[in-house]
């Protein structure tokens, strides 16, 4: 059976970061997309046409979309190498919870900074330390939100970790208050399947800089 | 072993439901807990600390929160009977997509529709109807979205489906016009697993006319 996997992605999204640090992880070889998402390839129209968006993983001619479901794809389909959902139930229930918390909580009070201004802004800010500050309390002693091993929380967690560096940069957010999370996510750094999956921190700061500038001018 | 199961939950509550019908589908007995969203019970509080919403599952003492998680959890602990996910990754993933899809697209408009008048108003309700006509076209022919079988995408759907007969009532939605997603919808409530846990329409109706009353006072 040939292994056919291609991915259609656009290198500095998160939820295209998710997709790839899960491919690292087991080892999968595959073609890589890059899409322009102001003009999207006939492919990505015809294998996400319910939302139109990247990443889509295509394994073996059929799509696989939205980040979180492909990452549970990869993990149920090359099961033999780097389990990245615990085994038992209860666990990997709280597993999803806490990749859904991130999905529900982070992008929503990001957008938030970035479009707002004074207190607004700040009130953001304020919320999405108050998240960071969670999950923290959630990942404890451990060394990854999985226990000993990097796992399907870390992967959409670490794949905000540059975006959050921008809004250091630029918004003065003070990840820093949160020395556990920071630790955590050096940790996660060093593995060769998160930092070859994340992009040089400037390509994100100058992504960062035109979004805010189209979107100040729109 | 002792397999002790509580449900927090409130009646009217499509995310309640969802939990309900796989229950039934599985054939666990389970005790039941109506809460007060006015009043929260301590219980509710303690075992949902992140969003403090029902459902909440507890099972042998540990909370399942989030109601797609813990159906899953229940399909994978009773995984014995009437399996709601399917076997192959590909078609899981498939499932889980049009799950989260429900779950995008539904309560969004649904609450546009209700918060909203005049063009606004329209609006919102012809995309739940563009909604509705997509899921239309992925259930095909097929007796059910999981195929001969009642399934995991078929829950979250039927659970809605006593809220958009009030939005037909007291907003002249016009779910008729979807007569393939109708049909369907009749087959499901046919299943004793679904019509023992949806509440009288009636039920639906007066809390829907006491929202509206609450949020247009507000």
């Amino acid at each position: 059976m040939a292994d056919e996997v291609v991915l259609l992605d656009f290198r500095p999204s998160p939820f295209g970061m998710r997709v790839r640090i899960a491919l690292a992880e087991k080892g999968i070889k595959y073609e890589y997309r890059e899409e322009d998402l102001k003009n999207k390839s006939p492919l990505l129209l015809q294998m996400n046409p319910v939302h139109k968006k990247i990443p889509v993983l295509i394994h073996e001619g059929k799509p696989i979309c939205e980040s979180l479901i492909a990452v549970q794809y990869i993990d149920e389909v090359w099961n033999d190498t780097n389990p990245l959902l615990p085994s038992d139930p209860y666990q990997r229930a709280q597993a999803r919870f806490w990749a859904d918390y991130v999905d529900k909580k982070i992008y929503d009070n990001f957008s938030k900074i970035s479009a707002s201004k004074g207190e607004e802004k700040e009130a953001a800010k304020k919320e999405l330390i108050q998240v960071l500050k969670l999950l923290e309390e959630e990942l404890g002693d451990k060394s990854y939100f999985g226990g000993h091993n990097f796992g399907f929380v870390d992967i959409p967690v670490v794949s905000y970790y540059p975006w959050f560096k921008a809004l250091e940069t630029f918004d003065s957010l003070n990840v820093g208050e949160c020395s556990k999370f920071t630790a955590w996510a050096k940790r996660c750094l060093q593995k060769e399947s998160v930092a070859k999956s994340i992009p040089d921190q400037r390509v994100i700061n100058e992504l960062f800089v035109e979004l805010r500038k189209n979107s100040s001018t729109e």
